[in-house]
């Protein structure tokens, strides 16, 4: 299908068979200005993600599954490090498991899909699509624990869950079926299962800071807004560009909660009988969308080196005289490169004019672009340009491997660097609730001293549209300060804010 | 949870403290001999599945789901070496899509899991489990595919799908939720597609015999088993033990039948409107079910070392006055190995006996243990056990890395090599009936001239209970031989077997 050569001798930039300059173009919305329309042109326009004929379940096309799989195998390696292994249940769990646990089903229930029927017979019993696996594994579990050395039990599973919320979907963000890793641990004692919070968070704290260049805030999650059967949730808070928080990855101590509705006990070193001690946490798919609305410019995606699938894309301009030549040695850069462990893609379509391409590529994010035409054969040099701040250096190709390294390893901190600087900038402390009410207008996140109480929150959410994200270890003095909603002696430095 | 050293200064083997010993028992019957009851016993007691509260679903365990983590790791490697992108497209197929392509319906229909309700509500279109995705991918795909540039399309998905099948279901074989990749290309032509197929079957061929150790028989299958929608299915058939077959992983080519019940059409070079080609392609966790009947034996599970989530296991025969010593130097042994790049366990738990465990590892499959005690310590030896032919030696330590080494590599392809052989010893060549009778009593395969027509298949599978596998690429000479079933002018030569 390559365009065949023209005879001509002239040097001329060879052109588009086919009128496809027109048919990319660029977002035409500015982030700062309509920050959802802005959004949704990007997971098109950076061919990320498309509507299904499933209302609500979208498809994660390869420029985002891509970006998953890098997040997926991180985790994973991580996991299994400190002794996690994975397995897999079934998708499918009975009514009358789902129903075990009071507060869990509560919390469910509502967003379940049925599976009521098989082939042409009607099931005795409806089936739930699993939207969490607590049920259907702590049903096994309860078989499996017989004695302390079954334990700690820590098994993670790698799969898709449903859902079916009625609220607005957005891709990535909000959807009717995600994929996510859940990690269902078991141990003798509390101590042991709440010393695993550090060490599960910490991984997850590494994946988003050192991969997805993005930092959260970390904290305790309100009685409210805790998991439905856990003890207490930790989770990991990102704020959106438009002042929004979003939850991303967490971790939930259940104690005995499941335990007991599940019956998991097992016989102590002092043959005792006892209930189990459990933990559950889990990452989604979710965060796909949490590092487009991070990192993304009004060009379209910014990705963070780690996690691009191609780290650099080499555009080499295309004269008929000079083609040939242009084109060989842009394969040597592209193999300089790929010597230092570097992904490259040689982008030589010749029905694109490269203008085309720049643009093309700048939308879907790659890190880095080498341009390289005729005048730099001879130079002996290319130009290489850096997707987030759009710096140009023009180098010697003899420079070139070690140089773009470099530029990756920066942008890869400078992007980091910047969702931190932002993240500080949205936080304000407020006292009372006028202050609050002020910096909420000002799409900023609260954070205040706060009673706790889920009457004073109910209240709250209420009055301003906004929810309790979480409550950091680390705490500032809090001496006699009074809540800043209700006036009531406020407990801790609480994070609010209106949220995904 | 470690047991306390007592005072004696007597030599003892440290004894079990609790009853385990008696908790896990060898396989209690012959694999010849039942190997129905073989194969349940050997899930069970190598910890690699357990039933679920979902009939015909079950937990797949670490044991066994590691091994699937080898299988989709290295080929999607492959995959993606070849150019082959992941996606993930949703699970849910509105029941009007998957009726659109007419024998593809009619195939998976009767098996299809049925959600019809979300939360309290009543859905207005009842939504297929994905039994497979080629109608939900589809219909995105003819949105998508515009010109000739956007061809080649090679995307694949690793999920899991559910086919509620009503025979008897086998844990990995036939089962109602299973995991597997999904490829579904698309083609400007039908050469283009039909090349894929060498392609395809050449990563599973490799992963098959390199990785599980697992040769098979390659061709195409007959009119009757074909996939519902393909023009012809290519299939990798495995031959039981018991002399039965199984399908391994397959590649359909759909030629248009797709394209046109999709309106997957592309404007061709010359500005003309075409349907476009297709292909679909998987290899399934059907495959662990395969590699324990095939590799176990009367000891247990047999794992081939490639496949194997630990290769060696070390078993330190622990005594009162010399254990700190022994332990230090089975340290240094794994440590030796891990540095060849073979993954190691230690297995310093005090409160088993070192017979029990060897037991448990042999159940286990791993590949090589080594036995290490004060004498050995003494000697600079340890004794190494290879797993599937139990052949034992006594190696210096110095030389142990090397030859573990060289112990994994001769035991993965001695297991290929007695996997081929069996193959080739359960083949029978028959020309009638009578023989072909005959031969399928002694449980073995039948290679015969045969006519390809879907009446003559299905009564010599009413007469037999046997059915068509697939007839390779490489014929016999076929001369004038009539059918070896209804004395038809022969078309091809063709397995045939019982089959799962």
């Amino acid at each position: 299908m390559a365009k065949k050569d023209t005879k001509s001798g002239q040097a001329t930039v060879i052109s588009p068979k086919s009128s496809k300059k027109s048919d990319i173009k660029g977002i035409t919305v500015k982030k700062e200005d309509d920050f959802s329309e802005w959004y949704t042109q990007v997971i098109q326009k950076a061919d990320l993600a498309d509507y299904s004929s499933v209302s609500g379940c979208i498809v994660y096309k390869p420029n985002s599954y891509s970006v998953w799989e890098v997040i997926k195998d991180v985790t994973d390696k991580k996991f299994k490090a400190v002794g996690i292994k994975n397995a897999y249940f079934p998708l499918f769990i009975p009514e009358s498991l789902l129903q075990k646990e009071a507060a869990h089903v509560e919390g469910f229930a509502p967003e379940v899909a049925w599976v009521t029927h098989a082939g042409n017979s009607k099931l005795a019993e409806r089936l739930a699509i699993r939207p969490t696996s607590e049920t259907i594994m702590y049903d096994s579990y309860s078989k499996w624990i017989r004695s302390y050395n079954d334990l700690p039990l820590r098994l993670n599973q790698w799969c898709n869950v449903v859902r079916w919320e009625f609220k607005h979907p957005t891709p990535f963000l909000r959807g009717r079926e995600f994929l996510w890793n859940e990690g269902h641990t078991v141990f003798a004692t509390k101590k042991e299962a709440e010393a695993e919070e550090t060490e599960i968070i910490g991984i997850y704290n590494e994946v988003c800071e050192n991969y997805l260049a993005m930092p959260s805030l970390i904290g305790r999650k309100s009685e409210k807004e805790k998991f439905a059967g856990a003890e207490y949730t930790t989770s990991m808070e990102f704020i959106m560009p438009n002042g929004k928080a979003i939850q991303g990855p967490d971790f939930h101590h259940d104690g005995q909660n499941f335990a007991k509705a599940f019956d998991i006990t097992f016989m102590d070193e002092n043959g005792k009988q006892q209930y189990a001690w459990q933990n559950t946490f889990a990452i989604t798919t979710r965060m796909i969308g949490v590092l487009i609305a991070m990192h993304g410019d009004n060009k379209g995606l910014v990705l963070p080196p780690k996690l691009a699938p191609i780290q650099v894309v080499i555009v080499p301009i295309l004269f008929e005289d000079s083609k040939r030549d242009v084109l060989k040695e842009a394969k040597e850069i592209q193999k300089r490169l790929e010597k230092k462990g570097i992904t490259v893609h040689l982008d030589f379509r010749e029905n694109y004019s490269p203008g085309w391409k720049f643009n093309d590529w700048e939308l879907k994010g790659i890190p880095v672009r080498i341009e390289f035409g005729p005048k730099d054969l001879e130079k002996k040099t290319a130009i290489i340009v850096r997707r987030d701040n759009g710096e140009k250096q023009n180098l010697a190709l003899t420079a070139i491997a070690d140089e773009v390294r470099l530029v990756l390893d920066n942008m890869q901190t400078s992007l980091f660097e910047t969702a931190k600087r932002i993240l500080k900038e949205k936080i304000a402390i407020v006292e009372d609730m006028k202050d609050a009410n002020k910096k909420l207008e000002e799409k900023m996140i609260i954070f205040a001293p706060w009673c706790g109480s889920v009457e004073c929150e109910d209240n709250f959410k209420e009055a301003t549209g906004a929810k309790s994200l979480n409550s950091p270890k680390e705490q500032p003095e809090l001496k006699n300060k009074k809540c800043f909603a209700c006036e009531e002696k406020a407990k801790s430095w609480f994070y609010f804010g209106r949220s995904y």
